[in-house]
């Protein structure tokens, strides 16, 4: 499969496709290993060419199970395809998912799909930094589709389907929060629905509901967002999602809002890694300069209110 | 009740206690309006009284009935009590909560309760911060215990209440996520734990479970975390509760470790509340300052990656 030698450096490995470069190179970034972010500017020039589709919806809706069953329809089309799962974030949702892995199972000895999972919280923070990265190195690798999951329900995972070029949100009968939060305009409509386990007797009334929440928000010119039924336990209905997913992306690129929306993801995305990085700075100046703990030390002495300090520390260290 | 003249400036009022004046300064911080920092910078000095008591624990346990119980059992010996709820981040997880809110409404007409809950996200971000600042004028106002509730599951949420005092785990029978993640270490010990809906047949189980987890934890001269058993709908076992509160304060008195805790977490305030104001300078220089926009486009152009362009952004305005 890779026609590059095995010595060869990791970057050039990568692009040539080899999955073993690839588990490495997520290994280094997760790390933070600084060889991680050299690689990723290294093939950047290489990215861009993959479909990223973000998954997103509330815990117990077989998302997992739908993103195995459509890897399969992907496969089938030839596409190469990689799958990022995002672990809670939370002490309290971890462990019931481990039943939904089953559908992804089917797929670890398919050379042309690549399955990694990400827990959602390292050592240094910066979760969907380090994901976005990811994303990138599974770009340049080659995979045609490259699939982010979050499991968790926290705003962090959100953000990073929200960088995404085609966001479905999946729901299932039966479950009325997630229209709420559409219509409370809490979370962004995005391109596609799926409404999961449609054998459900509340599916129709489920569809209805979703329908008109949608008809609000719905403007001329706009992207007509299209609610699938699945079952993705049986492979019911995904052939249908490929092909909205198929259609979705002509559609963007037709508009220029792929273009668009990248744009305007990579520039959060840069500020997102900065911010990360600067709170880590603070954090060192706070453990190793003797004026920022000295100001820290009033705080702790009540002389001087922690905003005030921030301020401070600020005007001291930044052009802010 | 506040012997202040209605017309006195708010700080004055607010430490006098006055319930409109902790409104309006809670609505200030809310709405991150630089005269409520002010307020807050004015009035610290005269913080650091109140108890500020933290709740964690999976949705459903009945964290919210819990608490209005245990307000109770605090106006019975006379304390004034605040009631900090910070509501969901997903938008997966809204809603299900409004029959627990009940509970606490038994408290609405009482003036020595003060009752306020905070979004999850607000237009500026940074929820950590605001909330911190809340505790504060909660504290100054005169208020004895501050509890701390988070509705939501999310990191963003915990990290706010592990800024208690006294963090109080709420579990139920039947449910052994959270048993799992204390074994993990994926989440702290706390310093209570309750076994809530006690009249739950599988109660001996759960109990036996944690007090093993604990058990492994457990070192010589730390403080032994009691497991405290309550029916919080029906006020059983409250009492209790509030004893073991009791206990823990007076046991981190003494052994200094509130003193360390406290500037552990106001350090940590502060960095927080830098990084997070650091955070909106790099989206106000991404919007306004040329070079900065240039530096994005050559992101979107694919020639920089998004961290070398991070890196550059951080060496152009900061010291870092």
């Amino acid at each position: 499969m890779p026609d590059v030698a095995k010595d060869a450096p990791l970057a050039e490995r990568l692009i040539a496709g080899d999955k073993r470069a690839l588990a490495r190179a997520i290994t280094l970034i997760e790390s933070d290993d600084p060889a991680g972010w050299d690689l990723v500017r290294e093939v950047y020039p290489r990215t861009g060419k993959a479909r990223i589709i973000g998954f997103t919806g509330p815990p117990g809706v077989g998302k997992s199970t739908l993103i195995g069953a459509l890897t399969g329809e992907m496969r089938k089309a030839d596409r190469e395809v990689a799958v990022l799962s995002i672990d809670p974030s939370s002490p309290f949702t971890r462990g019931a998912l481990l039943g939904d892995r089953i559908r992804l199972s089917e797929h670890f000895l398919d050379p042309g799909v690549f399955i990694r999972s990400m827990a959602s919280r390292g050592a240094l923070g910066g979760l969907s930094e380090a994901a976005l990265q990811v994303a990138l190195v599974m770009d340049a690798a080659g995979k045609d589709d490259v699939l982010i999951e979050t499991v968790g329900v926290g705003q962090a995972e959100i953000d990073i389907v929200d960088h995404a070029d085609t966001i479905i949100l999946a729901l299932m009968p039966g479950s009325g929060d997630s229209i709420q939060a559409l219509k409370a305009g809490v979370m962004e409509i995005p391109d596609i629905i799926v409404v999961n386990k449609a054998d459900h007797p509340m599916t129709d009334t489920m569809v209805r509901e979703v329908r008109s929440v949608l008809a609000l928000s719905h403007e001329a010119g706009d992207w007509k967002v299209p609610i699938v039924r699945t079952e993705a336990m049986n492979g019911v209905g995904v052939d249908k999602l490929a092909v909205k997913i198929d259609e979705h992306r002509a559609f963007i690129e037709e508009k220029g809002t792929l273009a668009e929306r990248r744009a305007r993801n990579l520039r959060s995305e840069v500020i997102g890694i900065a911010a990360s990085r600067m709170r880590r700075q603070l954090e060192a100046w706070a453990a190793e300069d003797a004026p920022t703990a000295e100001l820290l030390e009033r705080v702790v002495r009540r002389e001087l209110d922690p905003a005030t300090a921030a301020s401070e520390l600020l005007e001291r260290h930044t052009d802010a």
